[in-house]
């Protein structure tokens, strides 16, 4: 027996326990069969790093019609290599990613575990999107953000993507103007660390910081999308060669 | 007093114990002021994962005349923040990661510590190189790796690179012929984790695999370079963006 409905995997980096991805979850309901394959815990700022030094485990939380829900010990990447390898019987349809309690705009596509799983999705040639919500409150309001996805996934579903190229959405809290097709903001987190001490008086550094914007007057760009009330839409490729630079880099003179 | 020497930043995803780096750091001596901001243990795979959930530690483990050792607990990426953010007291003229005990060619540059931390300088717009010998030994032979990273990096002191873009250098194990600049091979890892069984005979599945290549026969790749016995350079930007895709995206009917 074929079932012809689209399969929709669904992970995210904040944990199989956040209302970000229970509300993709609702948000995908009606679309197709969906397999949710998320980490059992935060895993935030995990970039596309994967396990190597200890064995993953699987097991399902969730079960109804449509809808499996598996929770890994994993990243978001260890979470889609292997529902794609070990758990999902046929390739998905489309893979959505998210919602993610946060921006991943700008230069947070580096280190974003909700953007990687799309890139990974992408790896393995099926269409990808990730989705953030621009609000970190555990109890965040997801109903544009929501509808959103929803509105991506069906154009996704209908006409696919381009090979090696993954969405990476991020929506503003609040009212939503509309959703524009964006580029990566050029820029950088700035003060990164805040000094403290452990309990034997001993230096610590904590991870925190400000994004600085460079390109804030490119109305091209995500953060000036998000800055205005729109949603922003960058197309992320894989493949990050820097095909531009190769032709003069062949009249270097490296001997060896 | 100014100092006139480069500084350079080197760091690893192999560790600060690890052979590669200690061979990195040799073949940078005399080109300047070395300052080695290392992760205290085996980090590979991390990508640029960054450490929110815990404080990161730093200590110097090693000082010489023109040499500054520092141990971290943190991710290759942790650890080029830290130190550029709190640690070293001008910006680099250059940092170098590796040497990697192991290929980052191919879709492997998002998943490497190793590019990931090179990635990280490019962010911080020191000009970058990741240097990796597709020979996973402890004890593998460094030296022509160390020649070419030498090279490299007094082609890179001179006449630095372009903002946002930096050097994934993987050096073929044995002989090498040349360097030649080269593209990232399109291909994926396959059969990705072995299936096993814990000691209270649960299911557990460790990370394993092989590359895939769906581009063999292109003469303008790292892995064609790298199968013909030349150590292969790609310069990698930090922008992910498609931009081909976004006038199309532009047409897309998106309501919401």
């Amino acid at each position: 027996m074929t079932n012809k409905k689209p399969l929709i995997l669904i992970t995210n980096d904040d944990g199989y326990q956040a209302k970000g991805i229970a509300e993709l979850i609702n948000a995908m309901k009606g679309l197709g069969e969906i397999v949710v394959f998320a980490p059992d815990t935060h895993r935030s700022g995990m970039s596309s790093a994967i396990t190597t030094t200890h064995p993953l485990r699987a097991r399902i939380y969730h079960k109804e019609e449509n809808l499996t829900a598996y929770m890994c010990n994993g990243t978001p990447v260890d979470c889609v290599k292997l529902a794609l390898n070990e758990f999902v019987e046929r390739k998905p349809d489309l893979l959505v990613s998210g919602i993610n309690h946060g921006s991943n705009a700008g230069i947070s596509v580096l280190y974003s575990g909700t953007v990687a799983a799309a890139l990974e999705g992408c790896v393995f040639d099926v269409p990808s999107i990730a989705m953030s919500l621009c609000d970190f409150t555990p109890d965040a309001d997801f109903t544009a953000t929501a509808k959103v996805a929803r509105k991506l996934a069906e154009k996704v579903l209908k006409d696919s993507l381009p090979k090696g190229i993954c969405l990476n959405v991020n929506v503003p809290a609040g009212e939503v103007k509309g959703v524009k097709m964006t580029t990566q903001t050029q820029g950088k987190w700035v003060n990164e660390y805040q000094r403290s001490k452990d309990g034997g008086d001993r230096e610590v550094f904590w991870m925190t910081g400000n994004f600085e914007n460079w390109d804030a007057n490119n109305e091209n760009n995500d953060e000036w999308a998000l800055a205005n009330g729109y949603a922003a839409v960058v197309p992320v490729k894989i493949d990050m060669t820097a095909y531009d630079l190769i032709p003069e880099m062949k009249e270097w003179e490296i001997q060896c």
